[in-house]
């Protein structure tokens, strides 16, 4: 299993704060040791920087950390892997170019049925894992559907989580997909987003000493939408996602949700289990 | 007009070397201050850092020259732009899959005309130059050929070739294209490439009081490829392109010589002053 994380705004911003609570799970509070990515967009190009070595430790990481990049929406991930060997080819986030623009593709969970989908030939996995090639049927599917952008993004959302409930069928499918002006989030076992706008206050980190105050650092017509596997502020009022549905985040803010198939026998044993704790917990 | 630089290898080098003389060229001892890209390729992946920043100031290519990274091939270009306004979607190198590999392209020279040929619409330009066009045009005509990749690369070298000769009619059109296994450079106007094998000497940067001793650094089975638009070495013997050809380079080896198209004015001209020079200079 892996954590993906998020970001969607309506003014540049660097994702530092919350990439350092991530980075800390890749192999110093968390287990996520096999490698991981973070991909920026600027306009229509991302850029993306990959390492197949745990997060925690890599000096990367710790470059990015003290060079903090401005951008519209970010997609991070950092992986413990199930499927295919610790390689660069296996490291998420992957990008594909369609319709001009990069599409950014991070996945938490395994589909190991999806291996066995046919694939059109247009995009092919350059790596092992299960979740590139996820990735590359669901663009067939897309450009199967549109020759082009439809300007009606409603309808790709719509189309992106019917397909993607699709594919879930065949195992777990958590998943961020971005083209740097839309941010498509499926929630199959877990998910959470926090949208943070005036007035801004502080929030601490869960996995590390640090604590910002975005008030300092903001505007109040700022916006900025963050999704992560888990929470990564401890002070801080997070939503989490409904199993088998897809969020669709604009310019920080969350602009549609949608059904996207059923919900996985995974995700309804994992809220039977936290009901049955609560329940234990409230005797 | 930009600078490339390409390696290609038998065993895993990494280029901190030849990219340390590149990137003082890069706003230093050169102009070419409108952004850099270095591509690594890891087997069929390759991971690309971009920098729309001067590369001689650029706190990024001094953590890759601080961190030196292993690879079998590498493509590195920094930019003066011509065409395309300085941001990350205009910065080469450009990268598209195919096949199932990452294929990385880089350019030097203008070829304006390009951006009038009609493209498929499998691969798009996401930023606006020339180059990221005919890179665009030329995987329309690989594909348009091969369904998938040939056994026999000579016959992808020769449509790559005879492809870009086409293509090159419409301005000059130096490159470098590569797959991680095979690096295909072709030469227009200025192109020059060096292999070093053993037994390995000393060499001295041009652009910096850099002096390497590949014999302490290599084993007598290594064998590297360097492409690069001029010498990056003052005291090692380089090998000058012919206008109008494709070199193809695999495992550190120069396989093969491709005519392509026919020089262009611009190639001609450059030799012809040459040419005088040299003869006023032995006068």
């Amino acid at each position: 299993m892996c954590e993906l994380l998020g970001m969607d705004c309506n003014t540049p911003t660097d994702i530092v704060f919350s990439f350092t609570g991530l980075a800390r799970r890749g192999g110093a509070t968390g287990p996520h040791a096999d490698g991981w990515g973070l991909a920026f967009f600027d306009g229509p190009a991302a850029r993306v920087f990959l390492d197949p070595h745990p997060c925690a430790k890599s000096p990367l990481s710790g470059f990015l950390q003290a060079h903090p990049i401005k951008t519209m929406q970010a997609i991070a991930h950092i992986r413990r892997k199930t499927r295919g060997r610790v390689r660069l080819a296996n490291t998420h986030p992957f990008v594909r170019e369609l319709w001009g623009r990069h599409w950014v593709f991070a996945h938490n969970g395994t589909v190991k049925g999806a291996k066995a989908l046919k694939l059109s030939g247009r995009f092919t996995p350059v790596g092992q894992t299960d979740s590139e090639h996820a990735y590359c049927w669901l663009l067939d599917r897309i450009t199967e559907k549109f020759r082009s952008m439809p300007k009606d993004r409603e309808r790709l959302a719509k189309h992106i989580a019917t397909s993607a409930g699709a594919l879930a069928e065949h195992g777990t499918f958590n998943f961020l997909l971005g083209d740097g002006e839309w941010l498509f989030a499926r929630c199959d076992t877990r998910l959470w987003h926090i949208v943070r706008k005036a007035p801004f206050g502080q929030a601490a980190l869960k996995d590390d000493e640090l604590t910002v105050d975005f008030s300092e650092v903001t505007t109040p017509r700022d916006r900025v939408a963050i999704v992560a596997t888990q929470p990564l502020t401890s002070n801080e009022r997070w939503t989490r996602g409904e199993p088998a549905t897809l969020w669709v985040f604009h310019k920080g803010a969350l602009v549609g949700t949608h059904k996207s198939g059923a919900p996985s026998a995974k995700a309804l044993r994992i809220l039977a289990k936290e009901a049955s704790e609560r329940h234990s917990a409230s005797k």
